[in-house]
């Protein structure tokens, strides 16, 4: 297998301003090329730093992918050290700069300023991989028999920058491998049971092949890997994939390595349904989690965010009295806010939670990541309680998907009747 | 300056399947706490590669903080190999142990399996640091005067354990300096543009004071960082701040390093005003924006995501007419919407976004990135339209951000007027 190493710079990484989210996705996009990411790492914008990890990464992997550092102002050091690096001289490159002036004068629809057409320098030895979303240009490097791309860190850029040039030159380049990995998504069961379960399937496992347990969110994923360009191994993995299915069926949610509300819009779009969702707590992020995904409006109605009282009143149709005998955070209450989603917002289904989800807020009776939640149609109300520990930002998340994964059981259920 | 590396440990981080988000909340923490983070490095779970990175880390920094493989599963490969890279052996610890017990009879409710009492194992010649979250210890070592802490990959227990153990021991063990930070968000202005700006300022700087851009999402952050155990650098940094500050004045949002939707809420607040969203393409996104912030409740009385026309006439009283006749992305209906969130949610300012977002739903007249805000109190309306050329995800965020930036805009004016 051909290895890569992935070298972020910036200091906003070091001092955690930023969650370095290009790396994963870069990741991803490697190992579908059949490459294997060996190590990822972060540095500031200083230039020994830089140069000892080009130095570092040259030893261990054969590409070397560097993104950040290629703005036009002052703190951006990358371009004229990696010149100086392999040796090279600043010269204007023609594409580059047609391409820095068609995107002020066409796109930004700003004056060009000289700063920018600075953007349109390269070092010599260098061939210029083209940026069709951003001024800086990439630059690939070739030395010992390794290879070199930096690359902007705005996300888009980099990412047009992988898909259009660097991806397809590394295919040409280097004869890569293939890696292989399917992923089961479980829920209702913990990793160490899960684990006690699967001791069995692990130890036969070949050399070849590697299960992995991803915890998250109150879920357990569990990924088999192998490494080679091998069809046989394909097909074995196939085989023990399901073998794997098997042993974990009674908690299955779906096996593609996929988000859980895509989950939940198949199951919809598969049964005809539509849904609503009536979020206190969790604030819109339920709704987020599915309007996020393409074609969301086929089966999603819409949402309301009924933060306070008042819209609980007015927008579902939750009787005052249910408020003030039982609280808003109450079996009752999400109850009535499911039932109005439905009537309401005119869906099949609907979800409904209110909670607390801190730091403030909480009573002796109803701590900090108490949750009522509620899954309906105009069949049946389901609801569940939840009693959480985390900080109010994964309160929010884990009460999101367990909110999800109740309305994926009555669905289920409703399908099996 | 103390310096510190971040080694993260696991095979999801490699093939992209997680983002890293711990590494860039460790290294906030560590700064507040008067460290340098060096590097960041990420590895994955096999033995020679963790080594490795555990000797050039210790070659280059005096802390080296590890999280991620010490989980139950056979694929945790971190404890016993942290075990014999110090030349431990392994015993059973009986704080973690009874910390084990504990968490399954009081917490999960479930019962204890071999394989959760095996995580009470710990090498004999670590110091524990307790996790009071989840099973897992944390382990601190030392040797050559390095300090190496093994902490879990789950988040909030890796959380818990930096906050209640390891910054305090750091801070005994070492003598830690400062590093002190001062940050502007800019808006309505390129990142070269206001480096122009800048040019002269930038000269200027001390070689202990750096500046530098972060882009994010149409808006540039500008970020002063000096590093010194001494009164006069804040000082100087200071002056230098107010400095920047008016020099950039007309595009400033905020002098503080807090997400854009705080700011709004405080202006809400100051200004005695609720809010209220109606989200079509930003499907809920907007709402999370500000429900996710402690103390949203105060000025945020709810939304609605009306996703389908539908919901658009019934929970906004948008008029069928003005949807027929204009369509969905138009300026007639999100200035209805935005009348029709005041009216319906009971708000004093409200906010209203329609769009297509993609990647498919765009016409030749109005193409995939069209997207049209309002937003509104009970005297003015205010529009603006966007022509985004990102993918989904990415052009959720930036209309949200735009749509939050331009009720800001409305809301100066008012307290102006």
């Amino acid at each position: 297998m051909v290895a890569a190493s992935i070298i972020t710079i910036g200091d906003e990484l070091l001092i955690g301003q930023v969650i370095d989210s290009n790396s994963a996705w870069m990741a991803q996009e490697l190992n579908k090329a059949g490459l294997t990411v060996k190590r990822r790492v972060a540095v500031g914008d200083n230039a020994p730093d830089i140069r000892k990890a080009l130095d570092d990464e040259s030893a261990v992997s054969e590409i070397i992918l560097i993104t950040g550092g290629l703005g036009p102002t002052a703190d951006d050091i990358t371009k004229p050290l990696l010149c100086e690096y392999f040796g090279g001289k600043m010269i204007v490159n023609q594409e580059a700069l047609e391409n820095v002036k068609h995107l002020f004068t066409q796109v930004f629809k700003r004056p060009v300023t000289e700063i920018n057409l600075k953007q349109a320098e390269v070092p010599d030895n260098c061939t210029v991989i083209l940026n069709g979303r951003g001024t800086a240009p990439g630059m690939w490097f070739e030395r010992n028999d390794r290879v070199f791309v930096s690359m902007p860190g705005v996300p888009h850029e980099m990412k047009g920058m992988m898909t259009d040039g660097v991806i397809p030159k590394l295919k040409e380049r280097f004869q890569l491998g293939d890696v292989y990995h399917r992923t089961v998504l479980t829920a209702g069961i913990g990793e160490s049971a899960i684990a006690e379960m699967l001791t069995g399937f692990e130890q036969k496992l070949p050399n070849d092949i590697r299960l992995a347990y991803l915890p998250a969110y109150g879920m357990v994923r569990l990924r088999l890997t192998g490494i080679a360009k091998d069809e046989r191994l394909h097909e074995s993995l196939n085989r023990l994939f399901d073998e794997l299915k098997q042993i974990v069926k009674t908690y299955l949610v779906t096996d593609e390595d996929e988000p859980l509300a895509k989950v939940i819009l198949r199951l919809l779009e598969q049964n005809k349904g539509t849904l609503a969702t009536a979020e206190s707590c969790t604030g819109g992020y339920i709704a987020h989690q599915i309007t996020q995904l393409p074609g969301a409006s086929a089966v999603y109605k819409g949402g309301v965010v009924s933060y306070s009282d008042e819209l609980k009143q007015m927008l579902l149709s939750v009787p005052s009295v249910t408020i003030s005998e039982h609280g808003a955070v109450s079996e009752p209450t999400v109850i009535a806010m499911a039932k109005g989603a439905i009537e309401k917002l005119g869906s099949d289904y609907s979800i409904a939670v209110s909670g607390i989800m801190g730091p403030t807020g909480g009573t002796a009776e109803k701590p900090v990541g108490t949750v009522w939640m509620a899954v309906a149609n105009n069949k049946e109300v389901v609801t569940h309680k939840l009693q959480l520990r985390f900080e109010r930002k994964m309160n929010i998340e884990v009460t999101a998907m367990q909110a999800l994964l109740l309305l994926r059981k009555l669905i289920l259920q409703q399908q099996k009747a």
